[in-house]
């Protein structure tokens, strides 16, 4: 059996990899292709980032107005522009800045949904660093204007999603400050967390996960 | 008698001038600068963008748990980039792109804000060419799941600021595609609209306005 699966998501980039200032680096895979699944395999992708699969989430929620949800542009600070006649604007220098808040939002059901998404190889628990200081600030502001607030958090070793509370991130992450463990073990994540499984269309369907939060 | 007011904005550009390309001009003043305002004159500060007075506005907003509303990075395409050793990576070569979104969104109150800001000259229409066919059709999405969704519309000439609903938007916007004017009266904006009068904290404190449409 085969699917296939026409992807339509916005690229920010083109087919590159970008290093933030602190070194980490920022993947993005080529979203446009078509792609076969077996019928063994689950409907992951193992090529695909957790970030392209979930742009093509939000595509299939757009497309079918059950939700608006749209990744935010990379903040960029810009530091030189050309203005060539008779063509358009060239960002001469610019660097990468910080978001200052999580990556996605948007609105499901008159309801105000922010998450952001995090990719981890670790296989028993996922690293807290892998959140900044203010986007854990920010979850913190969203729910408490009675915001859907939450975490994306994919195990890449056995391509496992879940989607995590921001009330038990920000738990474990103010645990982390005065002096807890760095990460969240695994085991917790599976028993307070919501699974997320892959399917086809969409290929993430978190917004189930949201409506067990909600309810 | 002399206010001093503090701003604090994250501010996405240096002191520059930047053409989109389709040639109109994003401007931002700086920011951090204190303003005096004298008795006679209302609060808006005549050497600010609408921009920069929404930024203050929601860093308000935020500061007093009001609600958590930012305007979202400008989306850029990047074409190249370097990575010098031991220093941030530099894009070297990007472009400005146009948004598929409207600029602002966030929570308030756990319902979902969405609106977009314009500037006119004119004096006694709003030009329609202001918006983009698909920050429209964003608009209509959002409405559908319920959003509260709008535009901050601010006449450079008198100062003065408007909320206008999404609804009435779209329903202008749908009469021009079919033939209809290419602006909206500024009469009618006043009749169907929500002025949004200057004050000191916030500096335009549309929440007020937006209040009256959700009730």
């Amino acid at each position: 059996m085969q699917y296939n699966v026409h992807i339509d998501v916005k690229r920010e980039f083109d087919y590159m990899t970008i290093k933030y200032p602190d070194g980490h680096q920022f993947h993005q895979k080529p979203t446009t292709d078509s792609y076969h699944h077996s019928e063994s395999v689950n409907f992951s992708n193992r090529g695909m980032t957790l970030e392209a699969e979930l742009n093509e989430s939000n595509q299939f929620y757009l497309s079918h107005e059950i939700a608006v949800i749209h990744k935010k542009p990379t903040p960029i600070q810009i530091v030189s522009v050309d203005y060539p006649k008779r063509s358009a604007a060239r960002i001469k220098e610019a660097y990468f800045r910080r978001a200052s808040t999580t990556d996605y939002n948007g609105v499901y059901q008159g309801r105000y949904i922010d998450f952001d998404a995090k990719e981890t190889k670790n296989k028993t628990s996922f690293p807290l660093k892998n959140f900044h200081k203010h986007q854990v600030e920010h979850m913190r502001q969203c729910l408490k204007q009675d915001g859907i607030c939450f975490a994306i958090i994919k195990f890449i070793s056995d391509q496992s999603v879940f989607l995590l509370r921001a009330s038990d991130l920000i738990s474990y992450w103010d645990k982390q400050t005065a002096g807890g463990r760095k990460s969240i073990p695994r085991k917790t994540i599976e028993k307070i967390g919501v699974l997320i499984p892959y399917q086809i269309n969409p290929l993430l369907p978190y917004l189930h996960a949201v409506d067990t939060i909600i309810h």
